[in-house]
């Protein structure tokens, strides 16, 4: 492959709202600063490499439908760096600075783990020699424990020992070229890990071998001095029927009952979010509020859809909405916005893939750029200051200090009859945000 | 009102499963023994005074159906009475001592607390005198925080600091009386905890009021010595947009969080595992493998619609799915299955509320009947115990006992090759399953 | 009563999208042209006199929270002319003209059906005084065949052919009564037309019987020369388990099948639309290509609830898509836009009912405004044209009038070869989309 | 190939429902008479090649998980024949003498459509000859109009008239080879025929489209003498976000306006109802009632996941429900049961095939047993009958006739007074209903 992989295709560059160029930023601006950070802080963008330069467009029903240029048909080694390298021109055309992986994208499966690890650590060193002098680094890596028929029954929740050995194996090597290459995190996502049915499956047995797994991870991670974050992407369902990190609150909750909370963060999905019944706001503040919001999977689902359909976020308020948790936070490094997030299998031109990422990038830094509004204009703060203006007196202190009792409390309810409520002004808040946007 | 409440029901017997008595129990055979139980120790029934003799048929769209001969359209004390008088009689013919309440079911609200907790005392004692002689008790009482306004935005979780003072003293006072009624379990459903939109909401500031509140009421229960389970109710949403206690996991989760895990135990109730999308085993199996299962309200929903229709549960094979857990558990004893469900609304006969009671018991005496069954015949956990026979080795123990790290499996895994991964044989553990119904 | 309904509240004038006044229109400027038009003619807004005035913010599990200041705690006739005072102050405030009724919701049901007609005949006589030198006008009217629990198995299709009488008489009063109003349009929402159970339903009983009802209507209006449009409003479920109007096709199947296609259109909602399985755009558009786009109910659910919330819509490109359809259509007067939409429960402040339909009709005014820019810009337009332009071809044209056979087909395939085919575009659509908003 | 596919496995027989053979029927016995027909007439099975023969294991996680013994990892033409020997065993060995068929599953797409049109009538030849001799013949034929990327923006619905050419040939010669088997219908699932967004979508026109290639269907068939029934199979979306033969009225509903309704009947899926937001019971009755019930596709889903499962229907109750509508229809012939049904992704031993369609075969069948249970009972139909006596009457017929216009129902209205409305007997039903099972 000689040259250029996207020829036509231009540097992205800013030119602002009233542009009409489908490829140029109208919102992003990277260097732009923006409630104190530049942009490019704030929103720390990668590309998955799975869904742009492995995402074919098959569906269930369906072959697939992109042929790219650069594609020969193999799954060589050669055209594993081939492809390598069209990712690092198409991350420098779009300015972008991070990517995410797994094991199994990069690199072709041998036909033994040892010949699997080869091919990796050549990949992997290929990718290095392209990340020097550039800024480029993995926001994470991760392993790919739901592809491989071994994988059916769960990685480490499988009922085979010799499964849960491999998926250690794979996993021990992920964590190894994650931390090689600079990477900033690693991900669990445990596509496997569940059940298609009760019937069959010793769900205790199960968690308390998936809690040993993240145990000996933890452990392995500090051995090699990785000090990267651990994240748990939480999905309900989908490969599995019923997967164990079905939201944010299930997967606290076995990091807590395991002894692991203070070892991992989450990584927030919106599409995952929804499915889960919650908003992804819902799942974000979640996280936020219990330390634990470590990166965000940024796209969408169909509200009429009930299944992943991990489409680029271009829903204007959805962003806000998103950046609104981001800023509360401080800011998500060394997490960020990964874009988890295909192309339509329709979507059949090279060009749509600038187009897809360029949308994407856009809504996200349009949403910033709200919040930005929402804080200067500060009536939605206030709004919720005033809400709970009860309990910033005296008495609302000793009740957070969980000071008072139940008799003291009647006696109280006795004194003072009735209670008044105020209205929730919920039109009012809903008019405000939107005002912003 | 003099005489019976309802002239033309006998005393419902068991008669077997050839009857085509409408009047009687074809599989509920209360004394008769099944694995090692009586059918009315693995079953513990309860009447929920609320749907049964409150339910009036309103809907959101419609006005009240229902109107029983023994109402006078007063929510009177006197009406109250009787009223409690009539569900005595509905126990004792249907045979079935144990009764769940809320306090403002059985008594009417006041013009202020001290009178409200006055009419509750009146109606209590009065319901004190009719358990007598009876081994009738309480399964449970609850408060009932969702109904008055001053419960808009929550009780506990209230902006306003008199409504979390009111609420406590009401918690209080339904405590109280449940340890005087000899209740087993006290309830807590919040169906007002929880957010309409996260745009005027501090969640992290409701949850931490959250958890005073529980922490007070258990030093509460503690103090007047009764010894009665405290239990969370599980729900999704509805009527609250968002509920804090979505499904079994978030709940242990907040549980967890503020040390609260080994005070509490859950209620699942079956509708509001499928709206929280999970199938009521599931929950029901999270909560028993976190020695979390205390009780189960035993209705169902219609799996095509996204609100709780409480509808009596007369589903065979999910009934013997619920009873696996119950059996696995070795019971759920103090805690038992209330009938949190109501008649249709066009269900307008006086007999109606009884076929609905009986169609509900003999439906969960059937599944009973069914895992005695599945028990006997063993090829199920026969099935489900040859699936993890690979952790059952000395290797497998290590795993298990935290003692194996990556090094290690990855140098199993290498060693052992491929692993082999057998069928997951559900279509067998199907039909073995529908076989026993 | 005496003087103001709404004291502090000032006729509500357009100040422009920069303004702070949460009493102000930002987008909404009625005697602005756009495309062509007034934007009131676009917009043809309505209230609806039961959320608005008779909504309690009762709930399921809760009681009544709104005391507005004017309601005395009748259902008195003089607390009924006080509400439709109150109505007219609020329209003429809003700079609305036009209104929605169910004739139980502005006159108290009478003992008798004669009872209820006199009643309704004194309010109808005293709106229509207060039409009087206004241009205010009912958008539609309609019966409420859903509250009273004589109509608890549906009304012309309720098993009792005594129900069906009533029913009838009801409706034809209420179209008396619209067509004396002035109304525009008659809609039936057949809120218990359906079933909850098909194990004692005989469905296509009920379904013969709802189209001699709906014969019988049209026969009737016509006998009294009232020349509004009849509508049908689609609803999937809620309040009973399964509607049979359950959306836009299912509507049009029956109209079809009874011979009433050209007599009625539909009045799309948003929310049903949803809770459907269908985007709202989706269900405006299969009425819009079937010559039945007839009325637009414009609010919008939650995406995470499977009921009806009635929310007023405030997605602007939600609000987008719909004005597409509406200008696609060439407008929908006489139809309009009925506001059936309501507070949340817990905003009780007057104030709060003023904000909400700012919000609304300033959300749809934005999505009118974006329409233009898409409009004039024509990228859209131009995109969806040359996707087809294969059939804008002489072989295309005769595909299209139905001249084409199997044969000629298979010719001209075997002639072509594989067919080529373009992306879909969809990411470039988007944004062309999302820049207009 | 040498030998048998299924060394292991006898031919099937009914040993009762006591038997603890899983390779035994326990409740399907086919020449047994009930309700008047031998069981199989009423059931009609079908093997679907697709699933039993090309199911792969693969979903859009996860890589293949089945290596039957018998394929050689070839899309060969030897290959589809040594398929095809092994489905006519399998279906030997089962007892069923009915299979359906995609053109593309049974033989390998070839690089010219005449090339897979060649290679198509090889295989046909093949199939026909092992026909011979046996009374096994094709339930129905259809075309494989998804796989393809061709098809990505659908086959009669698609933008580019070269791929309607390509559609329409393929459908000619499916139709073909159905003739020449002796297939008795030919079905028509428009998975692609939909949109993924209206935003690049002319919606209208791709549904004048899709009804002028359904009428030069209709005149082929005719032309060549083919008497089977031509069916639509709805469903709501998957893998086209929006299908436009979303659910049965849909459908109906698109047949009717285009003129199109005498010449299709519907083939009706479990999954696809329940993911349509209908039980499968309204789906087949809906289609019932309409005349239209022309087949069933015999599987379920799961309540809680928003995609097709396609697993084999195991419920009790479901079955009896299908089975009822089956019977009140008389039968489906020349319709059947095609189980359209996989086995689940970590099934993989050859065995498992068996089990699945011996266990979807007995809930079929007992389904059928308890019909005649309840049809003998009678009291279920007499529950209904009594329920719509009201309209047994003079004047009820009238209404029925469409004689009576409102003036009279009011008069009658006025005359009756308050109708008195009898309970609906939903528990009584449900009560009934569960006796049989």
């Amino acid at each position: 492959w000689k040259g250029e992989f996207f020829p036509g295709i231009p540097k992205i560059k800013y030119e602002g709202p009233s542009s009409k160029n489908p490829l140029a930023y109208k919102w992003y601006n990277a260097d732009e600063e923006i409630l104190g950070k530049k942009m490019k802080d704030w929103l720390r963008f990668s590309v998955a490499f799975w869904h742009t330069f492995r995402g074919t467009g098959g569906d269930p029903f369906g072959a697939p439908t992109k042929y790219w240029p650069w594609e020969d048909g193999t799954n060589s080694i050669s055209m594993a760096k081939r492809r390598m390298s069209a990712n690092f021109e198409f991350m420098e055309k779009l300015g972008v600075d991070r990517w995410c992986f797994h094991d199994r994208d990069i690199a072709p499966d041998g036909k033994t783990l040892a010949e699997s690890n080869a091919n990796l650590d050549e990949v992997v060193a290929f990718a290095k020699e392209l990340q020097e002098g550039t800024g480029i680094r993995p926001l994470w890596g991760t392993a790919q424990l739901f592809m491989h028929p071994r994988y059916m029954h769960g990685a480490a929740t499988s009922s085979e020992v010799g499964v849960y050995a491999y998926a250690a194996a794979q996993v021990k090597k992920a964590i190894e070229v994650t931390h090689y290459l600079g990477g900033e995190n690693f991900v669990f996502w445990g596509g496997r890990e569940g059940y298609q049915t009760l019937l069959n499956t010793d769900m205790k047995r199960e968690l308390d071998h998936m809690a040993r797994f993240f145990q000996a991870a933890v452990e392995y991670k500090k051995k090699i001095g990785f000090n990267g974050t651990l994240l748990i992407e939480p999905k309900p369902q989908e490969p599995t029927k019923h997967q164990y990190d079905w939201d944010a609150a299930t997967s606290l909750s076995f990091l807590q009952k395991y002894g692991l909370a203070g070892e991992f963060k989450l990584n927030i999905e919106c599409n995952h979010a929804t499915l889960s019944g919650h908003s992804c706001h819902h799942e974000l503040e979640t996280a936020r509020i219990n330390g634990a919001l470590g990166n965000i999977d940024a796209n969408t689902g169909d509200p009429q859809i009930g299944w992943d359909t991990d489409q680029f976020l271009t829903d204007i308020g959805e962003a806000t909405l998103v950046m609104l948790s981001v800023v509360r936070n401080g800011g998500i490094a060394p997490g960020g916005f990964n874009f988890d997030a295909k192309l339509r299998r329709e979507s059949t031109d090279v060009e749509d893939i600038f187009l897809a990422h360029i949308s994407g990038m856009d809504t996200m830094a349009r949403g910033l750029r709200n919040v930005a509004k929402l804080m200067e204009d500060g009536s939605l703060s206030e709004l919720i200051r005033k809400r709970y203006a009860s309990f910033d007196t005296e008495f609302g202190a000793e009740i957070e200090a969980g000071k008072v009792d139940f008799e003291t409390l009647e006696k109280k309810a006795m004194e003072w009859g009735e209670p008044a409520v105020a209205s929730g002004k919920q039109e009012l808040a809903e008019m405000i945000f939107r005002s912003a946007l």
